[in-house]
C-alpha cells in the first residue's frame, strides 16, 4: 500500500543529495578529526565546512556552532550549562510551558539540583506572552527558554519581544529552535537570542547530527567532559558523516528555504481550511503564526491513538502529540498549558508536511481523515449522544 | 602514496558489510523508532535487535544497553548518573589515573559538583592494584572507575579483582571498556561489573553508535533528559542507521573475535619485539596483558609529533598519545602517572593495528620507524652527546 508521510516534526526523510555527501565518510574518509595525519585533516576540515554552512544557516560565526547528537542533547546543554556557568549570579530560570520534554525534564533536574524554574503560561493559541516574562523575572533569574515553536502546535513564539525584555535584566535567552531552523527564516542576530538549538533530521539531515548555538563570548559549562572536541566544550569522537551530512542539508535549507515555505504553506492552508469544516474537529495553535507545514487538530469524542491507527491503515501516517511522548498516552501537557481540556487533548492529531507530499497527497488526507473520523465515532461510546454534551473545547478554529 | 592506518585505537575503518546493514536506514526505513505506525515499528524493531546483537556480545541482557552518541557520553553517564544516584549513601568516587579524558574530567566535574574525588595510583606497567583500590576506599564510596584497557599504552586492568574488593564494600564500579569491547572478551557476568562503557567504531563499527551496559536493577540518573527513548535513561531520537551499524559490527565481532586475536597479537608481537631491538626505545605498558593489536613505545630524545609527521610522510599513520588529546601536545597524564619521566613521555608512539593491516604492512613498518627515529636523532639537539647522559626511562622493555 502507498504510504502518505505526514509526521515531518517526528523525523524527515533523508535527502538522496545528503546521503551522497556523507559516503565518502563511511569509506575512505573514515579517519579520527584529532588525527595529525591526512585522514584525520580531512575528517577535521569536513566538519569546519559542516559548520560553516550551519552557521550560514542561522546568520551565526562558524565558532558559535557546537555539534552535539540531538536536539535533546543541545536543549540539556543549554539549560543546565548556562544555569551552573551563571549560578553565582542567581540560581531562577524561566521556562515556557510550551517546551519539548527535553526541556521541561532538564529544567526539572535544575530543580532537583537547587534552582528555582517558574514556568511560563501561554494563552489559547499558545503564545507565551512577553509582558507576563517581565513580570515573572526575578533579581535571580539568569536563563530564560521559550522554544522557537512548538512541534506539537506549530505556533511561532515572539522570541524578539521575549529577548528584549530579557536584555534588560541581563538574562540570556535560549530558545529550542528544533521545529523551526531550516524551515523557516531563523536568524540568530535578528531575534537577539543567545543559545539556540537545533537538529539536522528536522530539516532532511541525517539523525545523530544537532547543534547548539552559543553566542561568542558566552561561557556555558560542558555536559560532556573529555577530550578537546568542540573547543572543549563537547567531548566525544565527532559522528563525522552525520556531521557532513547536517551541514550539506543546512546548505540546501538556506537555499531553497523560501521555495519550500511556498510550497508548503497552501499544501498546510488547504488542509486546515477542509478541516475546519468538519464536525467538532478544532485546529490548535495559532491560525497564521505557525510552522509552513504543520496542521494541528483535537477530534472530539475520539482518542487519539486509534485516529492513528486507522489512519495508518489507510496509509496515513501522523502523530499525536509530540514523537517523544506519543508511546506514553497521557494528555499533552503543552494541549493541556494551552487550557484545552484533558478530555479533547486525548483527541489530538499533527499532520506536518514535507517537501515529498504532492498536492495529491493532500487530496486523499482530505478525503479520508473525515470517513476516518466519521467511523471512529459511530463506534464510540464517547460520542454517543454528543449532541447533548457541552462543547469541550476552548480551541481557536471551531465550527 | 600508499596508506598504512597504523592507529586502530583512534578510529576504525567501517566494515563495508556492516556498512550495507545500515543503508536502508538512511533510505526507506526513516522513521521514528516512537511513531505508533509501520515506519516507526521497523526502526524500534531494527533498534531492539541492535541492543540484542550488542548485549550477546558482552553476555548481557538486552534491557541493560543503553545506546549512547559516544564513549565519552556513556563515561560520563556512568561516573555522573551513579555518584549523583548514590549521593545520599555517600560522596567519595574512586578513579584511575589510567583513565581516558572523558572519566577524568567526568570526575573533575564531580569534585566541582562537591563530591571527592581519589585518584588510584597504577605501576609502572599501568596496573591499578586491587589492593591499593581496598585502602582507597572510605565509608563514603559509592563508585569506582577503573578502564578495562587504556588505549594510550594498551594494559588490561585486572578488574575482576577490582570488582571482588568492591563488592566487599557494597560500591559499584564502571569500567571503560571502549578500548577492550570487540577486541578481547568483554564478559559483564564475569567480570562482575555494574557498568561498562563501548563504542562501535573501535569494532568496525560507525562513529555515533556506543552504549553503556547498566546492570539490572542498578538506578542511575540520566545525563541526557527528555522523551521516553532508553526506557527514559537516555533521551534524543535514536541514531538508527548507528545503532543498526553497531549491531551489526557488535555481531560479527563475536562471531570473529578469536579470529581477530589469532590474527593481530602475532603481529603485534613481531613489532614489539623488533622496536625492542631499537636503541633507546621503550615500550610502555605491560608486555602480555594488553590489547591484541597494540604496540606502545617511548623512544627518547625524539618529540612525538615530529615522529608522527615524519612517519606520516612515509605513508606510516600512528598516534602520539591519546587521539583526544594528540593536538595538546602536553605529556601524557597517563604516561606521567605510571612513572615515565616527562621528556620521555613526550617521545610516545602508539602503533595499533587492525583486521586491514597486512603482514606486509608491519614488515614496512618495522624497517621505516627505525629509520625515522636516526633521522630525527641526528637533526635533535637533545639526541647530541645523549650517551653521556643518564637513561631516562623507567619504562618495562628497555633495550
Amino acid at each position: 500500500m502507498k504510504k502518505y508521510y505526514f509526521d515531518h516534526v517526528a523525523t524527515n526523510p533523508l535527502h538522496p543529495v545528503v546521503l551522497e555527501s556523507m559516503m565518502p565518510f563511511f569509506r575512505e574518509e573514515f579517519g579520527n578529526p584529532l588525527s595529525v595525519y591526512e585522514y584525520g585533516m580531512n575528517a577535521k576540515n569536513a566538519i569546519e565546512s559542516a559548520r560553516g554552512q550551519v552557521a550560514a544557516l542561522i546568520h551565526a560565526k562558524p565558532a558559535e556552532i557546537i555539534f552535539t547528537a540531538s536536539g535533546a542533547e543541545a536543549n540539556n546543554f543549554a539549560l543546565r550549562g548556562i544555569a551552573l556557568a551563571r549560578q553565582n549570579e542567581g540560581k531562577h530560570v524561566l521556562v515556557s510551558r510550551m517546551e519539548h520534554h527535553s526541556v521541561l525534564n532538564a529544567a526539572r533536574f535544575l530543580e532537583k539540583s537547587g534552582f528555582t524554574v517558574t514556568y511560563l503560561p501561554v494563552d489559547k493559541q499558545g503564545f507565551v506572552d512577553p509582558d507576563t516574562v517581565k513580570k515573572m523575572i526575578t533579581k535571580e533569574t539568569t536563563l530564560i527558554s521559550v522554544t522557537h515553536a512548538s512541534s506539537e502546535v506549530g505556533t511561532i513564539e515572539p522570541i524578539r519581544e521575549i529577548v528584549k525584555v530579557a536584555k534588560e535584566h541581563n538574562i540570556m535567552v535560549h530558545t529550542d529552535a528544533v521545529a523551526t531552523t531550516g524551515n523557516i527564516p531563523v536568524d540568530v542576530m535578528d531575534l537577539g537570542i543567545d543559545l539556540l538549538s537545533m537538529a539536522a533530521h528536522q530539516f532532511y539531515g541525517p539523525k545523530g547530527a544537532a547543534a547548539l548555538y552559543v553566542k561568542q563570548g558566552t561561557r556555558i559549562v560542558p555536559l560532556i567532559y573529555g577530550g578537546i572536541q568542540e573547543s572543549g566544550r563537547r567531548a566525544g569522537t565527532e559522528n563525522v558523516p552525520a556531521i557532513v551530512g547536517m551541514g550539506k542539508a543546512a546548505e540546501m535549507a538556506a537555499a531553497e528555504l523560501q521555495a519550500r515555505i511556498d510550497y508548503l504553506m497552501p499544501l498546510r492552508d488547504r488542509l486546515i481550511d477542509t478541516m475546519a469544516n468538519v464536525e467538532r474537529v478544532y485546529l490548535t495553535g495559532d491560525r497564521h503564526k505557525r510552522l509552513p507545514g504543520h496542521a494541528s487538530f483535537c477530534v472530539e469524542y475520539i482518542e487519539g491513538e486509534a485516529m492513528l491507527l486507522l489512519l495508518a491503515a489507510k496509509g496515513i501516517l501522523s502523530a499525536s502529540g509530540s514523537a517523544c511522548s506519543s508511546k506514553a498516552l497521557k494528555a499533552s501537557p503543552v494541549l493541556l498549558s494551552m487550557g484545552i481540556p484533558s478530555g479533547l487533548a486525548q483527541g489530538s492529531i499533527v499532520f506536518s508536511l514535507g517537501m515529498d507530499n504532492t498536492p495529491e497527497d493532500i487530496g486523499y488526507l482530505m478525503t479520508e481523515f473525515p470517513a476516518v473520523i466519521k467511523r471512529l465515532r459511530e463506534i464510540s461510546p464517547y460520542a454517543q449522544g454528543w449532541g447533548d454534551k457541552e462543547e469541550g473545547g476552548s480551541c481557536t478554529a471551531k465550527k
